[in-house]
Order: structure tokens, then sequence, then C-alpha cells
């Protein structure tokens, strides 16, 4: 007899989340008549009394799920449920009320689709709860380790692409400084292969050291070079090593900051952009698609064998599975010695640490 | 003989003003075997000494002429000759400069692309130089009066239309309310275009009045009604007619404002994108090569016959011209009566003076 | 007490349909409270018994349908029902069945969306069933006359320009010319619209008479001025004036026969591509959101006047109304002294004509 | 003293090839001051006479180049120079006129970027002429082993995927079978990646066996099941194994003969889209910029080691290099049992061997 399993999306979210959706609920109904428990709204739906969830079976119009951004189950990245913040300002255990929810469900397995943090907490939940879990990797930022690409990274790369795309053409027209602001909480990914990408002039991440002075530097020798223009690309988690960070804040964000600095240091006129929320939408592109029907087909394969306890990954041209404690452990940033910042560098991108 | 005409671009950039230089030297060397001289940097090339200019002659690569936004003949919106911004911080009048540069250019006519400011000042200085002048309206905020669109606007609201189709999926996703803040420092073109089309709940624009009041509400009513998101479009210049508009400047627009005012009343998770510069670059739309290609051809037609002193313009399916001092008396804004603002009402959009 | 209204969309999808279908939806329901009935699949609905048919409420997630082509309603293009094709091989009157089919389900009035001959053909059997109708026009060719543009129109000039920005840098590459068909079975419109936005050297409608000898020697003489490619549009339904046009039906359309003809005539590199189907579907852009849902608006606010037998439509800066009978007597195709020819010749472009 | 080192763009064109190039030169220009010379047409440049080449420098504009489609150094894919087609219809080995060219060029070093047939003709010619050579592998058909992708595939499938996109609407509104054919010569790797992501029903490739009653099958088994539509996705060099393939050619190519047999045996109202060369052209992807920089960088820094006659490749999360004759051995084709097939399979997709 079929298994029963819970599909929930956590966290953040990002392109090619549907993707997953659809193919978790194709291969577990053609392949293997799972009934598939879609959960709403992450954890949150399960905190709900009553439950949030709704059957998911596979339709004839699950296409247009290819093409749609965001997730149709909702998500949620509010909340710690281990230190759930209480109205009364307090944090508060409420992890019981999951594993009950998860309980009321009679669940065999749950899948969960999150980045490193989503993962972590899903795992602890599901453990908790006895239930056997698997994870999909998602998330803008690509930082989730083993696996080389996460769900939802290479759209929103492809989106601040774009958007340089079309910031160069007005920064030459004007002769301007364009600074773009781009997402990255802790890792530099987005920023450095747009910039790559995009032809940015410099590119500020969090994983390189550093400082204004060298920017100013740089803008200043394109000037002098007879480069009318110029396109600095910042992840929202880099930092000068130059300069106190309560400035940066003050300033509302790294982009803001950067605009004024080299406005006032090195007479151009600059604009900034903060890309932000429009980085998640958007059509996912074919690579985020195709990743995850992968990852969403591999982890019904997974529940249907019984290995549970693991991430699915992309590795290597293959569709992988690697135990979930080496995936939380420690979040993949920009190598700085790898080959997108040997890349940048070979083109001559300054990043902020030498000339 | 051939006549000799110069061309500038002049004020901020958009897209298809490529389109217009191709056609304008296009049609000049086939039609009537005219020089054109492009002047660089709109009228600050002519205050340049030497002045910066360059022959344009039509090339065999022009087709990528249609697909790159700004100008490559560069322009710029900062200084009226007329009363010219000093380094001391004085204003000086150095139209005569200009002047002075047009006659070194021997020109028999000049042909200049701008937004109402522009063609105002181009026109004068013009007279004064006693140059027979055409102009050619360009700005994506499409408030130049006399014609149904100008140059620019209508990638602009595709743009902004296509930030909405990102926005939305990650507002439903997170049961967020979102802010798009659109350009439009005087009429809420953009903002009203792409907030019908893009599925806005709330559309702001100076053309109207609203309050923070209403806005709040209508909020607060999707919620009851079961809607778990909210777009709502602002137009840079729109502001609240129940609160001091100084709070919008400190909050450091009206984007800003909006998110902090909704979160705090409505209760709503809140999410602010202010879309900046990336309205103006990207590449030119069908619609914007086209009008761009015509109102370049009729410019140079109407030389050509020595009709100056006058605008091209795209009115009632066809191209035409009228005296420009018809177009730069007033500009156009959107009629609160208008078809679009009907269209707006008739979807159910909130455009915050009534629920 | 409210009406109770029913809605189709007839003919060949286009992009744009389900703007005007939220648009009656909502504004049917929210300013009227009336109800809207969808019939599926065109008039086909109603020839099925039961009717093909779906009550339609506006939704919390109606979002959606602004971005996605086709029409979620079904349509038909197989079939006039006063001379509908049996399996039999014989035509027969199947009006009354479609009436019948109307009268079950007590309608107070038609909207109908569709080219011109759907348009002809529904008010037709609404006159016949005495049902009140209103029209609204939509169609990728634009040739519904007494309206500037139809639902469908834009986008496919879009998808159609794009298609010659991908083939321009590959003919370029490869000193190669490239021929592209696009749609247009009585007009011309979107081969010469796309042909001037997306910079081709040679476009042949039907409205102009041309010949293959003239359009040979343009690409001749452009290899002689050392231009290395050529980029030749075709809308289907031209044909040249100097050539039997078997020939070309025999070729599998005037593309792959001017692919042919042009390699053996002048000796180039001949690429062809039928772009298709490609040009009906893909995500609307905003001028067809716009349209639409103007047109849908005022659709319904014609119903709750009683002002029917009349076509919605855009023109002259506003939506207006026009009676049906004025619509469908003739179709609009390019006007050869119009401001789209005008504007081609006047860059240049070959039609086929003359030099 | 810096090197002398060519550089040439051989084979069909695709997205990238500009990447590459600005690449290449910033590379060699800013780490090495080394000359870099372009080579005109591919090897065609060569057997001009004189030769065709320009001096490539770095230049302040080069950014365009990120989003350019094509290669500014014009290709070819005409003619083997060891067995070269002349106009009296026999084949010439002309390669000793392409090593004087090189020759007389006075170079250091060749970087040649082509697929693996280009690759294989250009190590082979470098030897005779005694040139050290440096292989950049692109193609969209991504059919060059050693490499996990080449530079322009994965723009090729994009572009694909969106016309998936745009047909499936169309399809649905008129309950049409939509049979789309993609490019491939020898590998199906296009087709499975778009059809896996554009949500295809049945996907075609030349590397598993498939047959036409198969696919009527599937295509009939889902209009039981209630599906009223169908997307069928052909490689140009999928061809049945129950069919002899003279009927394939016959009717034009795959996607035409299929249009044809499933019309005829399952009744179903069929539309052919045979994608062609636009599949070549348009803006490049971020993956495309980011590979073909990567690529080009390294190329420069293997010849600046002295370690040529080799291939740049990425593999395994890194840019690496591999020796020519393992890469030209054999192509890279689909893997049957590879994750892109299973994928396939998870979805539910039909690849025409079993049901």
């Amino acid at each position: 007899m079929g298994k029963r399993i819970a599909l929930l999306t956590s966290g953040g979210d990002c392109a090619g989340l549907n993707a997953v959706i659809r193919a978790v609920v194709r291969r577990a109904h053609h392949a293997y008549d799972f009934d598939v428990i879609g959960i709403r709204k992450g954890t949150h739906g399960l905190l709900a009394r009553p439950v949030e969830i709704e059957e998911l079976k596979p339709g004839h119009d699950d296409t247009a799920l290819l093409r749609l951004g965001g997730t149709v189950l909702g998500t949620t990245n509010k909340g710690d449920p281990f230190a759930f913040p209480m109205p009364d300002g307090t944090l508060k255990d409420r992890s019981e009320e999951i594993v009950e929810g998860f309980r009321a469900l009679d669940l065999d397995a749950l899948i969960g689709v999150g980045g490193d943090g989503s993962l972590k907490i899903l795992s602890r939940l599901a453990l908790q709860g006895g239930i056997p879990f698997v994870g999909i990797p998602k998330t803008i930022d690509n930082d989730v380790a083993r696996t080389e690409r996460a769900v939802g990274y290479t759209t929103a790369v492809a989106t601040a692409t774009e958007a340089l795309d079309r910031l160069q053409p007005t920064a030459a027209s004007h002769d301007r400084l364009m600074v773009l602001e781009l997402m990255g909480r802790d890792a530099g990914h987005i920023a450095i292969a747009a910039g790559v990408a995009g032809g940015a002039d410099v590119v500020l991440i969090p994983e390189i050291d550093w400082t204004l002075q060298i920017v100013v530097r740089r803008v200043k020798d394109l000037r002098v070079a007879g480069r009318n223009f110029a396109l600095i690309v910042a992840a929202e988690a880099a930092r000068p090593s130059d300069v106190d960070g309560s400035a940066v804040e003050a300033a509302g964000g790294i982009g803001h900051w950067l605009g004024v600095e080299l406005g006032r240091l090195t007479g151009a006129e600059t604009r900034v952009t903060v890309l932000g929320h429009v980085q998640r939408g958007g059509v996912p592109n074919a690579e985020d698609r195709l990743l995850g029907s992968a990852l969403g087909v591999h982890a019904v394969d997974l529940v249907a064998q019984g290995r549970t306890g693991r991430m699915v990954a992309w590795w290597n041209r293959d569709v992988v599975d690697v135990p979930l404690e080496e995936v939380v452990a420690v979040p993949s940033v920009v190598d700085p010695q790898g080959p997108v910042v040997r890349t940048a560098r070979g083109l001559g991108i300054c990043l902020g640490d030498t000339l």
C-alpha cells in the first residue's frame, strides 16, 4: 500500500519551488502511488489549529507551475519553532505543537524544501516526531553546503545580471557611477556571479576583505583611463574593513553608503539601486526548473527506498544525496581561490582588496 | 546641396533614443544627403572647448542601435544653460557659449530629443542662435503635451510591470504587503499603467488626492476578505493629503514611508522596492523602437521642408507635428477622468481617494 | 437585481485574453453584482450537450491571469456554426443549437471576444437568439476595423521583433541572409511593425505589390555596399506579383519559397525561420494587459447601460464603442500611405515595390 | 616581452562567444601584455589574401559584448580546410594556405573557439603550422566531451524552454497537439533539457530508440485521461525505429513528419514549430557569459604557462584543462541512464521507448 508523505517549503521563497512541488507530486503518484499532503506556510501550517494542509494531486494544468515564481504552498521565514517569538516578546519552544501536527497527519515521511537554516530545523523536528525526513536545498544565496546549486540561485543571478544590463546603458549615457546592492546575507555568490556576467568594474562580497580606499582608487583610475562610467556591485553583507560598519547601517545599507561615500570621494555623479525582492520572484529559468524537477524526483525515490535523513543534491553532473548532518554544519561561501573569483580577477574586476 | 544638421539628446536617458538617432541618420543620408553632426552629452558638448561632436554616418551594423538602451551620444540633465550651476555655487547664463558652439558648427538646423524641460531650453537656445529647430519628445514619464507617447515611456511601463510580476509571487508566498515605488516626478503615468497591467491593489499618483487612512482601510479589507498579500504601487511624487509631506522626505521617499506606515498600521509584514534606474535602461521594446524611428524620420523631413520650430508627435494613429510653443506650455499628466484611471477603478483598484 | 451575462473567447488565441476575462469578471461583480457564465471553447461549448460552461467569480489569485497567455476559457477557430463542417464532409447550419444553448442559460447579455470573423458570427447568433451582444476585438493580426489596436497584437509584434533580435547576430556572424515568415493572413501589420522595430532590410506584406526581382536587387545591392548579412521579413500572405503564386504554395509557404529563390538568385547562404505559433502565446505585454483590462471593463459597462450591439474599442487615446455593423464590414489592413509604411521607407527598408 | 596570439571563432555561432573574446582580450592585455590578433570568419579569414584580421584591444565599451549574441569576429561552418569544397565540385586540401596565413602573422599561439569538429581541425592545422594551440569549447548542442558545458548551450536551452512556455497556453486554449522541433544534430541535450523545463509530455532524442506507435499511444492516453493538449519535443536528429527514416526526410524533417503522422493517427488538431536559428542568437544568459569569461581567462593563462595542446573546460565546479586528443575522440551525448533522462522519466515524460 502507498505511503503518505508531507511536503512543505520553508524560509525565503525563490524561483523553482513550484517545479519541486510538481515533481514530488508527479513522482509520488505515478511511480509509487503515494499520497502527498502539502503543508501551508512552512511549519506555520502545523502551528495553526486546525493544521493548514491540502492534498496535492497531479493535475492536467500543472505545466503552469513550472513558470510560476514563489511557492503555491506558501512559506515563512519568521520563527524558529524551538525559539518562537511570542507576542509578549518572549521566545517559546513550540516544537512539540508541530510534532503533534505531524502525528495527526499520520505520515510515513516528510520532504522539506529549505535553506541550510530551515533544513536544520526541519530535520530536528522530524527527529523529535520520529518522522523520516528528506531535505531539498533551495536558496537564492546558494550557500547550502554539499550541493553545487540550490534551487532558485541561477534565476536570481539572471535577474541581477539583467539589472546590470539595464543600468549600464544609463550609466554610460550620463557618465555616472552606478551602485547595485544585491541580496546575499552570508555569501556573495549572487554578487560575484552577476558582477562577472553583467560587466561590473568592482564587486564587493563578504568573503573578501576590502577597503573603501581601494574602491575609490579604482573608480578614479577608470576615469583617468577615459572610462566615463562605472558599475559597482555589492552583496548586502559586504562591509569595508577600513571603515566602522555602523556607518553602513546608519546609511541604510551598503548600497546607499557606497553611493554617498563614492560620490563624495570621487566627485562622480552616483546613483544607487537596491534590487531587493525582485530577485526572488519572476519566471524560474530553465536551469532552476530542471534542478528543482531532478531534486524533487530523487527526494521521493529516497523516501520509497527508505533512505531518509538525507538531502538531495546536484554534484559532479549528477543527482546525489548526502547525510543531512554534513549539510547543515557549515554554509557554502564564495571560495576566494575558486574559479569565479579567479575569473573576476582575470577580467580585471576590482574586488576591493587590491587594485 | 545637402544641409548640415546637428542632433543631440538631452535630459534623462531612456529606451529608444538610439532608434531615434539611427532613424535621423538614415533618413538624412538616404533621402536628402544631409550631413549629421552628433553633439555629445546634450548641450554640455557645446559648453566644452573644443566642442564635443562626432559626425554620424549610417553604418552596416546600425541594427544593434535598435536593441541598445541609453543614448550613444550621451546626455545630461544637469544644468540649465540659462542658469548654470557654477563650482562657486552661483548660477550663470552660459547660453551664449552654446550659441557660439552652434555657430562654429555652421548648422542649417538642430534636432533635439528631450522632455518638455529640455525642449523648452533647446528651442530658446536655437532661437537665440538663429538656428531652425525641431524637437522630438522623449521621457519615461510620458508627460510631454501634444503627443500620445514620448519615446521611452512604454519600455519603462514594461519594466515596471515586470517588477510587479516578480513581486507578486513572493508576496503571495510570504503573505506580504509589497510596496513598489516607481519613477514619475510630476506625472503618475508609469505608476497607473504598470499598476493596472501588473495587478496592483492600490495605486497612488500625484494627480489624485489620496490619504493614508484609505490605503490602510483597503489593505485591512483585503485581509478580511481572505486575500493574503497586497501590491501597492506609488509614483515617486505621490504624497498623502492627510499627513505632512516632510515625514515622507524624512523616510527617504514615498516607498519607504509607506512601508513603515502600512506595516505599523495594518500589522502586515511589509517589503519595499524602489525600482529606480533600472526603469531607464534595458532593451527598448518594439513600440519604442517603432515610435523613435517614426519620429526621427519625420523630424528630418520637417528640416528638409523648412517646417521648423515644431515638435514631431504621435497622435490619432499618425505621425504629426505641432508648434513647439504649444508643447512646452503645460505637462501632460494623468487625467483623473481618463481611460486608464477609469479602467483602474473598474478593476477595483484603490487609488487612495475612495474605498 | 443583477443581470446574468455570458462570456466567451472565439477564434485564434492570443496574449491578453485572460486580462479581458479578469476585467469582465471583476467589473461585473464589483460594480454591478452581475453573474458571469464562462462558455468553454467559443461557440463549441454551446454545441456540446450538456453545454460546457463554468461560473466565473473573482478570486484572490486572479493576478496570475494577467501573466498567462492563451485563454482559460478555451477557444476554437474551427467551424462557422452557420456552415459547420460535419464528419461526413457536408456543411450544416447548427446555429439553432447554439441559440438553444443560450436560451438554456437564461442570459441577459453575451460578451464575445473575437476577431472580425468571430464577432460577425457571434453578433448574428446573438441576434437570432434575441440576446443583447457586446464584442471585444482581439487578434494578433490587428485587422479589426474601428479600433487602433486589438488585444494580442502588440505582444505578437514584440515576439516577432525578439525573433529578429535573435536572428540578426547569427546572420551577421555567418554572412547569411535570414528570412523570417510571420503570421498575418490578410494584413501585414505584424510584419511591417516588427520589421521596422527589428531592423529588417526587406519587408514584404500583402498590402503592397512586390516583385522577387526587386528583392533580389536589394539583397545584391546590400552585398555590393559591403553589408555581409540581410534580414528579410515576410507576412505569410505576401505573394510576389512577378511569379505564379502556386510556386509559393508548393514550396511550403512564402518563407521557404523566398529562402530557396533568394539563395539561388543571389548566391547568399540563406536560412529560413517560420515563427509560427510562438507568436500567439507567451506572457502578455503590459500594453495588451492594459488594453484587455480597459476593453473588458467598458464592455460590462455597456451591458449595464443597455448599450448593446456594439464593439468596444481603443481610439484617439480613449476607450470608446462603435456599432458592430461598422466593424465587421471591412478588415483593417496596412495603409500603404500610413505612418508605419512611411517610416519603413524613411529608414530605407525595401518593401519590394521599389528599390 | 609579450607574446602575440591569435583568436578565432569557428563553426556555428552561439550565445557567449563575445564574452569569450572579451575575456581573452582583457586577460591577454591586463595580465600579460600580449597582443591579440582576431582572425575573421574562422579559418576562412586565413584563406583570404590578404588575410582578414584585426587587432583586438580592450575598450571602454566592451561591456556591450557580454549582451551581444553571435561573434564579432564572424565564423563559418562551411568547408573543412583539409577537404575544401571548390567551385568545380571537387574537394581540395587547402590546409597549407592556412598555415601560411598563420606564419605570416608571426604567432606565438592560437586560441580557437569551436565545437568538437572545429577543435579537431584547428588543432591539426596548428600542429601542421607548428603553432601552440588552446581550444575553447562552444556549441549549442553541448556535445563536446570532457566539459560539463560548452559555451552557448544553456542560452539555447533557455530559448527552447521559452518557446514551450509560449506554445503551452495556445495548445491548451485550442485543445491542440503541439510539436516543437529543436536543434541537435547528434545529441539530444537541448531537447531533453528544454522538454523537462518546459513541461513536455513527450521528448524524442537520438540517444533513445523510440517508436511512433508508443508516441501515438501516449497521446491517446493523455486524451483519455482528460488532458486536452499535448506538447511533443523532438531533437532534429531523432528518428523513429518503427518507420523508415526516408519518410521523415521527405516530410521536411522530424517535426513536420510528426505533425502529419500524429494528426493522422490520433485525430488531434496538430501544429508544428521548427524553432531553427532563433536558438543560436539572442542575449546570452548569465551562465554563458560566466562560462565564456572563465574559459577565456583560463585559455590565456595556459598560453602564458606554455601549457598548450589542451582544451579548457568546466568540470566539477572548476575551470580545468584537458588534452585535446581526449576531447575530440567521441562526442558527448545524452546518457540514457543519466540524471536528466531519469528526471524526465520520473516526471512521467514519455521518451518514446516505453509508455
